[in-house]
């Protein structure tokens, strides 16, 4: 157990970050490996995360007049083929399947029979197997829009994986949209941009910077991809969700037609966009510290856990039963429309380590409960947005009745520090020196020290955007669309005419 | 559009069954038929029913103890092989990956590439890998129980497909149990048992039997398989939900095995338990009429369309206004814990043509509101379990305060009439000629035209279930749990000895 100085995550962030991940990502038994190949267990604590996740963008979703459906898995090879960026773009990591049963071989044992005529994909993203379905729904303009949304798995063969940031089957949701003109298309795109960076502010507490993507780093078959785009505490950018203009691209390739108003033909505009479970990695590298995971109150799976102190056997039934009216009163309150989450661990283990448990995996509010606190009507709270041991007493209604007001100011409290972090670590540089030594790691045995975002001029060139990606690892996490507001500038690599500012990082 | 004697549904159930139902599927827009092979699109409104289908299960399992998590969609070959029965029930019919990419062939066209040194299976259920997973969760007694469900699609090859009832790709969920002893295992799995027969009772209002399977009949590794079975209106049964107790044979396959409370080691004894997106198909088929769909309130999508009837331009902002102050007004209202769910249906199309729409996708109730009924501050009120031009004013202010009794109403109408023409088509028969009669279709043009559920006596003996199977199609759908109650008699196809009546019946 952590001592006085230590602390419960080893390595600490500053030690090895990417082991840190792995480590918190274990001790809040958010999930963990497979024995397949890339795929993860998400856990019961690490699922109803994103079951909070779900919740929350579900409801912004349906306020915006978009539904639910559900399609296929599996896509036909010749659906992928239908748009030639996008095969290029998913057809190098794919699961393909190619049989429909499995039969004794000749040795008895099984191998795969009943060969398909044509080969199924499963599904890396669905825009051509809806696409095909839309084109069926939609005849004329009083078809569109469609608004509709699916929560799903998909996969992708990735080579190096990584728990929720990198799998070969995530989780998430694919918004899919036809309209009548490129307008409200793009109007539908910039939407849903503002929903992410709304959910990410609001929810999980992560600040975001927004703009396009560059053209080379494009959703496949994309017209233009908008993100929004977090620094974790390794000042590395984590690409948090995209939302896609598809102009009329897979329209064409999925057939979708509508008679106009004047009564001529038309391709529909589309668009697609997506989060995964790629935020909770986000989560814990935004929020997590060296005690473990922190979760911010809005997506936190539980707000309150309630750890009864017992140490004689005759305090037990008393004890109890003071926790669990605590606990009935506390889910009494509400928080943001519904009841606070609380949980009464009285498993017959040791008081401490059962309290860094909690705090490993993130829990907003501890409350130990014991015969003084039981005798006072008091508390003992723990709050997790501070140190471990800096605990106090409270009276019990006081703390129950603040019991809303605290979860809001945790939540606060998150989103200012991560905000403050990111303010720190991201700085406007013009001078190519200067930005090569903002992105040159200190210290060689820790590469991931590097500066953070720099805010700096490009002249739109690829040859220039390709020079940093090969020369420091850095992309162009994305173009502001306010990007003229700045002023123009030159480029920080060639000195040719610049735009405005671009956003640079190191990525995930 | 139907007239006084025309329904909207075209073939009725007594013309011809199995058309009505793709009919009604097709004109509630439920689902339709995708293009990849026996594959379904779920549309929106049948999405928006299984999202309330899960709401209803996942709080019944969450009261109940248990927790959600994730696991892999993909199933290493030789762990479907681990249990011998398993494998040969599910390896007929299974999705099977054995590439993880595409490469152009020599004619320039994908083929699948970067063969897997190990074929995956795309899970038609998860025993297996949720085992592997279990088997490293659990070292001694203090890990037990494991109490975990998943939401998750599943794929099973099936040749001949039909929405909802039998897709190759379905969406249900999977709870997967672990155990101390063979007795918690068993409370487990008629606990569950108790949930899914609460669920269809009061939610689908849907009346169902309940009992254990016959040997031959058990999930593929089971001990033994209890399961829920519903009466269609063709007199068919479905089996709608099934809970296993699986003993200790997966724990065995899969290595979960604990330390005891006197220090020995033992496998740990497992249950799994699902209901699927054929729940959906069950609903149609037991409450659907000749006129579409009708949606038990506690689970309808929607609970109230208002359709403002316009006849002159100039009414249509007054009448529009009291639409949405009466749709504000309805939705303030709670009906089992949330607000009551409206729909304006503001279109500019035949106001007839839309009712029909409504009607066909099953909403509870449909309030018209003409200028007459405006000035009168009435509206004009259609109940979906009654006949389509069964409808009456009655004042705005007392619809409002009555809606959830009415709702309330209404789902116990549809209950009795469900329990009603179950109990009509249910007989105890103990002559064989008198079951096969039972069973024999009076017309030979509609085989579907048969008794229903036959409570007669069995021997226990596998060619007595066989001879019915063959001779008559009919299968054993359950043996009750108080199969004694009732007391013995002799076997309806031998004359042998019976403990006590089971139920007998043709199914899907």
């Amino acid at each position: 157990m952590a001592q006085q100085d230590t602390h419960a995550i080893s390595p600490r962030r500053d030690e090895d970050y990417p082991e840190w991940y792995q480590q918190v990502v274990g001790a809040a038994e958010l999930a963990e490996a497979s024995s397949v190949r890339g795929c993860m267990v998400i856990k019961p604590w690490g699922y109803s995360l994103w079951e909070r996740i779900q919740a929350g963008l579900d409801g912004m979703f349906k306020a915006t007049g978009h539904v639910n459906a559900y399609f296929p898995l599996f896509i036909p090879l010749s659906y992928l083929e239908k748009e030639a960026e996008h095969v290029e773009g998913f057809a190098k990591e794919c699961a393909v399947v190619t049989h429909h049963r499995l039969e004794a071989g000749p040795d008895g044992k099984l191998v795969p029979a009943g060969k398909l005529e044509e080969p199924l994909i499963v599904r890396p993203t669905s825009e051509t197997i809806i696409g095909a379905t839309y084109a069926k729904w939609v005849q004329s303009y009083r078809d569109l829009p469609i608004l509709i949304n699916q929560w799903a798995n998909v996969v992708r063969w990735e080579m190096r994986t990584r728990l929720f940031l990198r799998t070969t089957e995530f989780l998430w949701q694919e918004g899919h949209t036809a309209h009548e003109t490129s307008d409200e298309a793009w109007v539908e795109t910039r939407k849903i941009l503002d929903v992410y960076r709304t959910f990410a502010e609001e929810y999980l507490a992560m600040p975001v910077l927004t703009g396009e993507k560059t053209p080379g780093q494009r959703f496949p078959g994309a017209v233009n991809t908008l993100c929004i785009e977090a620094m974790m505490q390794d000042r590395k950018a984590l690409q948090a969700g995209t939302s896609h203009f598809l102009g009329q691209n897979f329209a064409k390739a999925s057939g979708i037609m509508y008679q106009t108003r004047d009564g001529g033909r038309d391709f529909a505009w589309t668009t697609s966009w997506g989060v995964s479970t790629r935020l909770i990695g986000g989560l814990v590298m935004v929020h997590g510290d060296d005690d473990g995971m922190v979760m911010p109150p809005r997506v936190a799976p539980s707000h309150v856990v309630v750890l009864p102190i017992v140490r004689k056997e005759q305090e037990r039934a008393p004890i109890m039963s003071y926790c669990e009216s605590l606990a009935a009163a506390l889910r009494a309150q509400s928080y943001h429309g519904s009841p606070v989450g609380v949980v009464v661990d009285s498993r017959d283990m040791n008081a401490g380590e059962k309290g860094w448990q909690w705090i490993k995996r993130g829990i907003p509010l501890r409350v130990e409960v014991g015969p003084r606190d039981m005798e006072k009507q008091a508390v003992f709270v723990g709050r997790r947005d501070k140190g471990p041991r800096e605990k106090a007493g409270q009276p019990r209604d006081a703390f129950v009745a603040g019991i809303a007001a605290v979860l809001d100011e945790i939540q606060q409290n998150l989103r200012d520090r991560a905000a403050a972090f990111q303010a720190r670590h991201t700085r406007a540089i013009d001078a190519w020196d200067d930005f090569a030594a903002f992105f040159t790691p200190a210290n060689a045995e820790k590469p991931e020290i590097h500066g953070g975002f720099a805010m700096s001029h490009w002249c739109d060139g690829e040859a220039c955007e390709r020079k940093i990606a090969d020369d420091l690892t850095v992309t162009i996490r994305c173009v502001p669309l306010d990007r003229e507001k700045g002023g123009p500038g030159k480029c920080v690599v060639c000195g040719k005419e610049s735009k405005g500012r671009v956003v640079f990082a190191k990525a995930y």
